[in-house]
């Protein structure tokens, strides 16, 4: 069935004819045919390469095609590529048991979905059966998937056309120092006030009420925001003083992006259920799940859990999760990801930070770092307004296809160009990626407008 | 990493520990280790092979590790095993034609999700944006998935822990002539009866308020409910007078259960949106989705479409789904399925039907039946009472059980043996099947009870 492979002009011709993109209008895209790919990098059809510095949505961690997951992936298709969730299947197990080893604390069961969005609308469920209450709260500044749950929880624009789908979803504001809602001026003041406001939300909309407290441990698409010190642990007591659930979603931060198995490890904070998907076998076949302390999980010994997907469980895709952890522990995978994180990316970054006017702030851990471009340092005025699309979204369109250009692939949402490379990126590669993006901010320092003297 | 292979008593053990399944109270089960599957059967850790009548979840359509399939999978997993939506790939283009020029009419593009559920979820997003309204009106007796709006949407009694979830849905009832809801005596009147409550329906609700009218084209899990002459059509029609969008879940018809690619195709009616996934690739990797109108795929040519996810159009399950197709016509499984369904299973089921009392009625089309059990054919009481569970469905289990002893995995819901194995069963694993439910069905005649002279 090899022999009547597709030339790229009708790759491209019955893509536009029949496949719909997501979050698109499809006569505003053109979509690069891939035709390779190989650790760091990939490869459209006409033989250009990209750094991948975005890891595609950042799940490629461990890189595109990495020989060994591949094998592992051939492997199990030879052994049992699918048996239905009801049964008990051995790369399951061991999955399941390889990921409750690196959870923190009691989270010690696992219920696997075949993506993010599945992972949140079962985490609710989870909570909400749990506590028998039905109101979540979630962060404004965040993004959870699209199921209806999912999206609504959601806190950034995404969210919008589907409002009112689902219910019982309250938005708070989460910390973010640079453009704090709470008028704060340093990390512990706006960490302070955060939990403040938290707090009152939890008051206001009757602690009796709530399931839940949905959160990114560490906000991923919608800024790489770093919860200041003390917040995460404020967010724990406020759950523990109120029976609610603390969810936090590390789709996006599991599985190694910022050095740690599970972001929340670096916090040492031990929440009730956590998400997961993409990095857990880097998106190579469909999968995700939710992680339940002990606690909620005796809640569905002797209570049907309400729910269920035909994939849940999948082998191939628990066969790729296991064999993607053990080669980031044969590879030191997370050891490449706090040494390059460290010694490489954030110093770099700092010291474009000096170069470029328009870098108004950098923040990040680990390979996972986001540039705040600003037209002005003073007002902090974003280089395009939030949400723009069309004309006002043109100065972030130049700056990426200037890096496009350069050869580096990168990830940008509203004004920030955000950096999250596969974790196993060389140094070589990080820095030669890097040069290109300094070289680049020069499209978004020619916005920048110095104050009035 | 095969050296560490788990023992039999540790996949149970850490599957105890560590997984927790589906809509089960976890102590209540025991899951089986499966050690291996082929074509029409599976085989636990002691040896015991059964005949899949199930097809696992009613994707198994392809058998258990088709060869073909197989290295399908390991060639696409050698050349690529993920890309982001946003780009064009070779087997999700050419995939995505396979299935619109299976597809109705002018149904001819293609947005994939992981599964069944995340593809309804999608369908009714379409709807709603396509008619800019929100009410989506959906079948008793059915089911859609789990996530937060298809779970609303379904109509048995997994949905009740979730309601109120999401918004908008209301339920009207099918047509079922077995047990009306409309005082029917045969076919044509509960068609015409079922078509008169559904447009009262649409005007009590109001028309201008209705996005869509969701059904599964022949009812699974809820009991083979084949709708008889002129109801889809009815629907069709009532669709085509209010500007609503008809959506047609074909997660468990579609793919060649019923003999055609969509089970749709055997009423001649064109829906404006068709759900699928299971079968599209025998579940060997995750992958559902909508195939969408030109006129709905129209609106998403300028509007941007409001929905996506991080493994839409995953290569490694397109290239899987892109193989199966040409897999059932070069073994002409299509035929296998209208062939033995015809000849074989439906006259010996109804041979079956004149042997057991307990037998009320045999409905179904292709490899695709259903055994409604009573406890007395004038009543029609069945066998076990909707929704039961512990000793109310002792009779259902035990036949399931007896069922197992002789070599068959069947799968049941509330009083009904449903018959679902893989399409390319061979005539005689077919009879042995057979064979063993016509034994097994001895304990269903134990509860008949005649009615009184
Ligand atoms: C933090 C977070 N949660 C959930 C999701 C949704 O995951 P999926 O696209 O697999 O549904 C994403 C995807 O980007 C995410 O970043
Ligand atoms: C008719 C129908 N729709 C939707 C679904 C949900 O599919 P999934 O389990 O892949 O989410 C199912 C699953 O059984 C189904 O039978």
């Amino acid at each position: 069935m090899s022999g009547d492979r597709l030339s790229t002009a009708e790759v491209r011709e019955l893509d536009a004819k029949h496949v719909l993109h997501s979050w698109s209008a499809q006569n505003a895209i053109t979509p690069v045919p891939i035709a390779s790919a190989s650790g760091a990098s990939f490869t459209d059809a006409d033989g250009n390469t990209w750094l991948d510095f975005a890891s595609q949505l950042v799940n490629m961690n461990i890189g595109h095609q990495h020989p060994k997951l591949v094998q592992a992936i051939k492997d199990q298709a030879d052994e049992l590529c699918y048996i239905a969730p009801a049964f008990a299947n051995d790369k399951r197990s061991e999955l399941a048991r390889l990921i409750a080893d690196r959870a923190p604390g009691a989270l010690n069961t696992v219920f696997f979905t075949n993506g993010g969005a599945e992972a949140n609308e079962n985490a609710i469920r989870m909570a909400r059966v749990h506590t028998g209450r039905h109101k979540i709260l979630s962060m404004y500044r965040s993004y959870h998937g699209a199921t209806s749950t999912a999206i609504t929880a959601t806190g950034d624009p995404r969210r919008w056309p589907s409002d009112g789908a689902a219910t019982g979803v309250v938005h708070f504001m989460g910390p973010y120092a640079y453009r704090s809602a709470f008028g704060s001026t340093d990390q512990e003041e706006e960490s302070r006030r955060a939990l403040d406001h938290l707090r009152q939300t939890v008051q206001l909309e009757g602690p009796g009420t709530i399931a839940g407290i949905l959160l990114e441990t560490i906000v991923g698409t919608n800024g790489v925001l770093i919860p200041p010190a003390g917040y995460l642990d404020g967010v724990r007591q406020l759950c523990d003083d109120y029976g609610i659930a603390m969810i936090a979603d590390e789709v996006m931060v599991g599985f190694g992006r910022t050095g740690e198995w599970f972001a929340i490890g670096g916090f040492d904070v031990e929440p009730d259920l956590i998400t997961f998907a993409k990095g857990v076998n880097s998106g190579y076949v469909p999968l995700g799940g939710v992680i339940l302390s002990d606690r909620i999980a005796r809640t569905f010994d002797d209570t049907p859990y309400p729910g269920g997907l035909t994939y849940s469980g999948h082998p191939l895709a628990c066969a790729a999760g296991a064999a993607s952890i053990k080669i980031f522990e044969e590879e030191h995978i997370l050891e490449n990801v706090r040494d390059l994180g460290e010694r490489v990316l954030r110093p770099r970054l700092e010291k474009m930070a000096v170069d470029h006017p328009s870098i108004g702030e950098v923040r990040g851990k680990g390979l996972f770092f986001a540039l705040e471009l600003v037209r002005n340092r003073d007002t902090r005025e974003p280089l395009v307004p939030f949400n723009a699309s069309g004309a006002d979204a043109e100065p972030m369109a130049r700056l990426m296809t200037a890096c496009k250009e350069r050869g580096v692939w990168p990830f940008s949402h509203f004004n920030r160009l955000q950096i999250a490379p596969p974790l196993v990126i060389s140094e070589d590669d990080l820095v030669r990626g890097l040069d290109a993006i300094d070289e680049a901010l020069s499209v978004a320092d020619g916005y920048y407008a110095e104050s009035p003297a």
